[in-house]
């Protein structure tokens, strides 16, 4: 399968990382032509590795995701242009994290809207999948790194795109009775809320190799 | 111990009862003086529950706990009293959930603000402790409902308080190390925006037996 990832983070980089281990054709698009990170990474990931603009990277993947800071995604997307999302299942991993200048972090949108929503809204013609933005890019795709059962979160409207999705996260590694289907796009709501709790969890444990695990009495 | 207990809901009457059975003396604080939900409470409770005001309750109390909707919590606090907080242990475990007149659900305070950090700013001699608001109340007093490990959380600026808590957690069937300290009373942020995740989890298992078990790799 041909994926087209906008940003070139280490989220980007990781899920790029693990899709062309696993056969696929990756481009990795950034905002400019030369990004020197996404060249390096296309470099180093062999021939089935490759870089371009926000466009490019959208116009080649037959599956998208969207691993750019939430609070641009919408604007990144718009640059990759409408026309190359059509029909397309685009995974949404971002969070809205701002940053104040005395390091303060809150999110933006939060509470009523959430950036899967605006995504959703802005491309009515993509299929968006909320996923992924739970948990550290490392884990994403690898869960063995936490030991147990834990698991990952899908929300859209559209139940085949969280069906495909889940196919890719069982590729990645996670049991598909793993992959928790939370409903509608508006469960990005609660999901990218998560956020600060996850923030300071990170701080007691004082590493990111931890995930949830919903623990059910039936 | 004398607890007193600012609210008469699901809640309150579920940590009350439990709480009677443990042998403290508990008085259940309403609005009004003859509020009937909290006198059959304190009836059926035997000797060692009583009912009264918000400021009988919190007088009462050497233990506090508030458990009034959220969007309340500091109103309530301001009725029973400052001079009654005073350097008292006060759990909070509220959420501040606000219903839309079309039933959408949303949180205010959200994101850069909390109840937890409201009650500790406008009441600065409460030793305030956010705790409990991200389960269900029959699971809050009875773990083993749930099978396996899960987790509590506790925040505050307090750690004599937390310490406090945390044996009344403990005596609630919570094992010590069941029970996480995430930080100062800002971490109440993180906390109360768990809810619109929770919400959506209940949604999918279809009832509120289940809790969070936080899966760390070391």
């Amino acid at each position: 399968m041909r994926v087209g990832i906008i940003g070139t983070g280490m989220v980007g980089r990781a899920l790029g990382g693990k899709l062309v281990e696993l056969g696929h054709e990756v481009m990795l698009g950034s905002r400019t032509e030369q990004n020197p990170t996404a060249v390096a990474w296309a470099q180093q990931a062999g021939e089935k590795g490759s870089h371009g603009t926000f466009a490019e990277a959208a116009a080649f993947g037959e599956l998208l995701i969207v691993a750019v800071s939430g609070v641009v995604a919408v604007k990144a997307l718009a640059t990759a242009g409408d026309e190359h999302l059509t029909g397309k299942v685009l995974i949404d991993v971002s969070n809205p994290l701002v940053f104040s200048p005395l390091g303060e972090v809150s999110l933006e949108p939060v509470n009523v809207d959430s950036i899967g929503e605006q995504i959703q809204r802005d491309f009515p013609q993509a299929r968006v999948v909320k996923a992924l933005n739970t948990l550290n890019c490392e884990l994403m795709v690898d869960p063995s790194r936490v030991p147990g059962e834990h698991q990952v979160f899908v929300a859209g409207n559209d139940p085949a795109a969280k069906a495909d999705v889940t196919e890719v996260l069982h590729s990645f590694g996670w049991p598909k009775e793993s992959v928790l289907d939370l409903g509608d796009i508006t469960a990005s709501r609660g999901l990218e809320m998560l956020m600060p709790f996850w923030l300071r969890l990170m701080n007691h444990y004082g590493h990111a190799d931890f995930n949830y695990s919903i623990r059910s009495a039936r």
